[in-house]
C-alpha cells in the first residue's frame, strides 16, 4: 500500500465523548473518500506501536478542522499519545477477535475462559464499539452468567489490568453494593481496622449518577489522587489509606463497562461480581467485606435476591483466592445527615469525635461493619465488634484518620456552603419513608457533587412526628442560581417526605 | 421552574454522527453546572412544540463553539427545527416509556403489541439511544422473536411512519433479501410487469456496506429521489418506477434500527421479517415477491434456514394481509459482469435492449422473477415467465423501462469511468469461485458508490477455464489516485478468484 495515501495529521478536538474514541474527519478529506470511510465507520488509527479503534464523525460544514486533517476526541486523542500536527496512518480494522464470542453468547451459547479474555482484551484496547459492548452486556444481563462463566470474565477481568502487591501477610478490604445516600461508613472502618493494627488500603471511587461517591467526600477532608508509589507510602506509615482507584489502572476494562452498563441499567449478578471481585483482586485484598443493604429502593431489592448474589459472591471468591464475608444490612432508607460531600464529611467526622450530635445510625452501621471485618481477619469468635467499639470510644480511631489524612498530603476541616434554604413540612404527622431517588436528585440539582459544600441536610428521619411548618431539611449550594434551582425542583412536585398520621 | 436558567441559544455543529442526535456543550456552561449535566447525560431538548432527546457530548478545549451556546449534531439539527441563534430549553428527560419493555425482553420474557408500539414510537421520537436500541436488538437476535411478537413489531413499524394509499387493485412489489453482487433484476422486472399492465410503484434503497444499492444504479439512467407526489404521477401515467424510498418517510423506525443493526450484524429472522414486511406494508404493497438467494456467502446460508424464514413470512404475510411469494434462487456467486452504480447500469440496459453480449445470468434471473410476480398476481397456472419472456423479447419492457426513465425526470446513457487496469490470472485452471467479498471491496476501493462510474467489470465467471495472463476482471475508477488503490489492494493479497486445476 502507498503510505502517504493513508496518512494525515491528527489535531485534538477537544471534545470528550467519555472514554470513546471518535476521529472526526471533513467529508471532502481526501483518506475518507478513497478509503470508503463515511460517518459511523469503525476506523484503525495507527501511531508507531500503538494503534486504537475510532467510530468517524464527519464534520460538514465547520471551519475548526483544517481540510485533510483528523480530530481526535479526548478518548482518542489520550489513547494515541501523538502531537499536534504529526501524521497517523488511517486503515478498515479487521474484525476484534472477540465478535465471535460476543456472537456466540448472544446467541445463548456458554462463554469459556478464552471468549472472556479475547472480550476484556479487545474492551481494554478499544477494539470493541460502545455497541459491541452494550450487546454483551445485555447478553449477560439479569442470570445470563453462570458461576463459572463469572469466574472466567472476573479472572479475565482481574489480568486485564496492574495488580498491587503488598507483600505476604492479610490486605483487607470493604465494598458497599449499591449505596443508599449518606452510607459514607468508609473512612470510619478504615480508621478502626488501621487502628487495630490491621493493613487496609481502600481504593474508591468518585459519584457517577449519586450526590457524592467515597472519593469525593474522602477529597473534602484531605487529597485521594494518589499514584500507586504515593499510597503505598500512606498504608505502609499508616496501615491504611481511602484514595480514589481511578487513577490507577486496577481492572480498567470494569470502568469502561460501567460507562455502558450505567446508561443501561440492566441488573445482573454474574457482572456485579466479575466487577465488585476483580477490583478487589487487583488491589491485592485478602479479606473482603461486603455491604448488602437490603430493600426496596436499594440495589439488592429482596432477601432471596441477597441469598442468590451472596452465594454467587461467595463462590467466586473462593475462586479467585478471597476470603470474602457477607453482612446485610437495612437498606430502607438514607443514612447519616447529610447528603453531599462536605455534608457526609461533617458526619463521619462527628461520628469519629464522638460528637455529642453525631448521627448514631452512621456509627451504628461502621461498627458493624469494622466489627465484622475484624471477625473475618481474627478468625475468632465474634469480639470484633467491641474491640472496634472502643478503638472510636477511645480515639484511636479519630487519630489514626486524621494521621492518615496528613499522609495522604493533609487534612483539612469540611467547610460549608454560603447559601441555605429550609423546606418545611407541609402537613403534620409521622413520617413514613424518604424518596431516596428525590432527595438525591435535590442535591444534585444544588451541584453535589461538583460542588462539595453543595447537597442536602435532613433535619427530619423515618419514625419522627412533626407538625406542619416545622423543618423537614435544608438545601445547601454555593451560588444562589443553584440555591433557587434546587428549591424550584423541590417545591414543584410531591414532598421527598412521606408523611402518613401520627400514632 | 425559571425558564432563563434552562434556556441557552443553539448552532448547527456541522457534525455528522448519522442520525445520532448529540449536543455539544462547553465544560464551563452554566446549564451544565446548573442542572448537573456531564459528558454522555441524555438531554432533552425543547423548541416550541418539538423535543428531542441528545447525547451530550463536553466541548473541553476549543473555539468554535462560544460560551453557553449549544451545538447540535447533524441529526440534532434537521429534528430539532431550530435557527442560528434560538433560545431552546434544555431539562433532564424522563425515561423513555419503553425502557420497560426493552428491559423485560432482555429478561426474557415475550414482547405484547402495546411493548412493541412503545419501543417503536420511542425509536422514532429519538428518545432511545443507541446504547438502547443495541440492547432491544440484542434480545431479539437469533429467534428470541416468536411469530406473534414479528407480527406486533410488523405493525407497530408499519404504523409509525406513512403508508402510500394507491386506491383499489393490486400492488405489485419485490424484494431481494441479502443481495449479490451485480444483482440488480429490479429494474427489468418492474419494466416486465408494467409493461403487462401491472402497477407495480418500486421503492428501493442506496447502498449502505455494498459497492451499489439499486437506487444508486436506477440514479444512473434516471433521477430516483421524487417526492411522493412526483412518484404518484410516474405510477399513474407508466405504472411503475424505481425511486429511492428514503426520503419518503416509510417505516422510518427501519431506517433507524438499520443504523445500529448493521454494524451489530446479529441474525434474526424476527427483525428481518419486520423490516422488510412493514416497509411493504407502507408502500401499500399488496402483493410482493421476495427473492431469496441460498448460499454460503448469501444472507440465507442454508435450505433449512431458507425454510424457517419462508415459513416465518408468509405468517406474517397473512397477518397483515400481503399476498406472498418467495423465490429462492442460487445464491454461489455475484450476478452480471458490472459491480458499480454504472456498471451495473451497462448490465441492466443490454438486458432490456436484448444486446448480444448481455449477461444470461441477469437475463435469466430477471425472466424468473417477473414470471414468478405474474404468477402470484394473475393467480394463474403458471404462465407467467412465458408472458414475460415475450414482453422482453418484444421490446415492450425497453419502451416501457424508457418512458418510465423519462417520466422519472429523463433517461441518461451511463458513461464510463476514465481510468481502467486489468486484472491477469498468476496461474491457469478452471474458476471455482469468486470471493464476493474481496471483489466487492475493490469495488468499494475504486471509489463505488460514490463514484459512480468506479467498481469492477469481470471477465470470466466460475467454470471458465483461463490461461496464466488471461484477463479476469477490470478495476475502473474515476481518478488516478482511487485506481492505484484499488489496485494496491487487489494485488496485496490471494486473488478474489479461485483457481483450481482445468478439468
Amino acid at each position: 500500500m502507498t503510505g502517504d495515501i493513508h496518512s494525515i495529521p491528527v489535531m485534538r478536538a477537544g471534545i470528550d465523548t467519555y472514554r470513546q474514541p471518535v476521529v472526526y474527519m471533513r467529508e471532502d478529506c481526501h483518506l475518507c473518500r478513497a478509503e470508503g470511510f463515511s460517518v459511523l465507520t469503525q476506523v484503525e488509527i495507527t501511531h508507531g506501536q500503538r494503534s486504537i479503534v475510532a467510530a468517524l464523525n464527519v464534520v460538514t460544514d465547520a471551519d475548526w478542522l483544517p481540510p485533510d486533517t483528523a480530530g481526535l476526541s479526548e478518548a482518542a486523542w489520550t489513547a494515541l499519545k501523538a502531537d499536534d500536527g504529526e501524521f497517523v496512518t488511517f486503515s478498515h480494522p479487521e474484525p476484534p477477535a472477540s465478535a465471535s464470542a460476543i456472537r456466540s453468547k448472544v446467541y445463548g451459547q456458554r462463554l469459556d475462559a478464552a471468549g472472556c479474555q479475547a472480550i476484556i482484551s479487545d474492551t481494554v484496547a478499544h477494539r470493541l464499539s460502545d455497541l459491541d459492548l452494550a450487546a454483551f452486556i445485555t447478553a449477560c444481563a439479569g442470570d445470563r452468567l453462570d458461576i463459572a462463566e463469572t469466574i472466567a470474565l472476573t479472572r479475565a477481568m482481574h489480568g486485564a489490568g496492574k495488580t498491587l502487591d503488598w507483600g505476604a501477610g492479610l490486605v483487607l478490604d470493604k465494598h458497599c453494593v449499591g449505596g443508599l445516600p449518606g452510607n459514607r461508613t468508609t473512612p470510619i472502618v478504615v480508621a478502626i481496622l488501621a487502628a487495630a493494627g490491621f493493613r487496609i488500603p481502600k481504593t474508591s471511587s468518585r459519584a457517577i449518577t449519586s450526590p457524592a461517591g467515597t472519593a469525593d467526600t474522602m477529597e473534602v477532608l484531605a487529597p485521594v489522587a494518589l499514584d500507586i508509589a504515593a499510597m503505598r507510602r500512606v498504608v505502609e506509615s499508616e496501615g491504611g489509606c481511602v484514595v480514589w482507584g481511578g487513577g490507577l489502572d486496577l481492572s480498567p476494562a470494569d470502568d469502561l463497562l460501567i460507562r455502558i452498563e450505567r446508561p443501561l441499567d440492566f441488573d445482573s449478578d454474574g457482572q456485579l461480581v466479575a466487577s465488585v471481585l476483580s477490583k478487589k483482586a487487583a488491589a491485592g485484598s485478602t479479606h473482603v467485606l461486603i455491604d448488602m443493604p437490603v430493600g426496596p429502593t436499594a440495589k439488592v431489592r429482596t432477601e432471596a435476591a441477597a441469598r442468590t448474589l451472596s452465594e454467587r459472591l461467595h463462590a467466586v471468591g473462593k475462586a479467585i483466592g478471597l476470603s470474602l464475608r457477607i453482612h446485610v444490612s437495612d437498606g430502607l432508607a438514607p443514612v447519616g445527615r447529610g447528603i453531599g460531600p462536605a455534608l457526609e464529611a461533617h458526619d463521619l467526622l462527628a461520628v469519629l469525635r464522638r460528637a455529642p450530635n453525631a448521627p448514631m445510625d452512621l456509627r451504628e452501621r461502621a461498627l458493624d461493619l469494622a466489627g465484622a471485618l475484624l471477625d473475618l481477619a481474627e478468625a475468632n469468635g465474634g469480639q470484633g465488634r467491641e474491640t472496634a467499639r472502643n478503638l472510636l470510644d477511645s480515639g484511636a480511631a479519630e487519630a489514626k484518620f486524621l494521621s492518615i489524612c496528613e499522609a495522604q498530603g493533609g487534612f483539612r476541616e469540611p467547610g460549608s456552603a454560603p447559601y441555605h434554604s429550609i423546606e418545611t413540612a407541609d402537613v403534620g404527622g409521622a413520617i413514613r419513608e424518604i424518596d431516596n431517588r428525590r432527595i438525591a436528585k435535590i442535591a444534585k440539582l444544588a451541584g453535589a457533587p461538583g460542588r462539595k459544600h453543595a447537597g442536602v441536610r435532613l433535619h427530619a428521619r423515618p419514625g419522627d412526628v412533626i407538625d406542619a411548618g416545622q423543618p423537614l431539611y435544608e438545601i445547601h449550594a454555593e451560588t444562589q442560581g443553584e440555591l433557587v434551582w434546587a428549591q424550584d425542583y423541590a417545591r414543584s412536585g410531591v414532598s421527598p417526605f412521606v408523611v402518613g398520621e401520627a400514632p
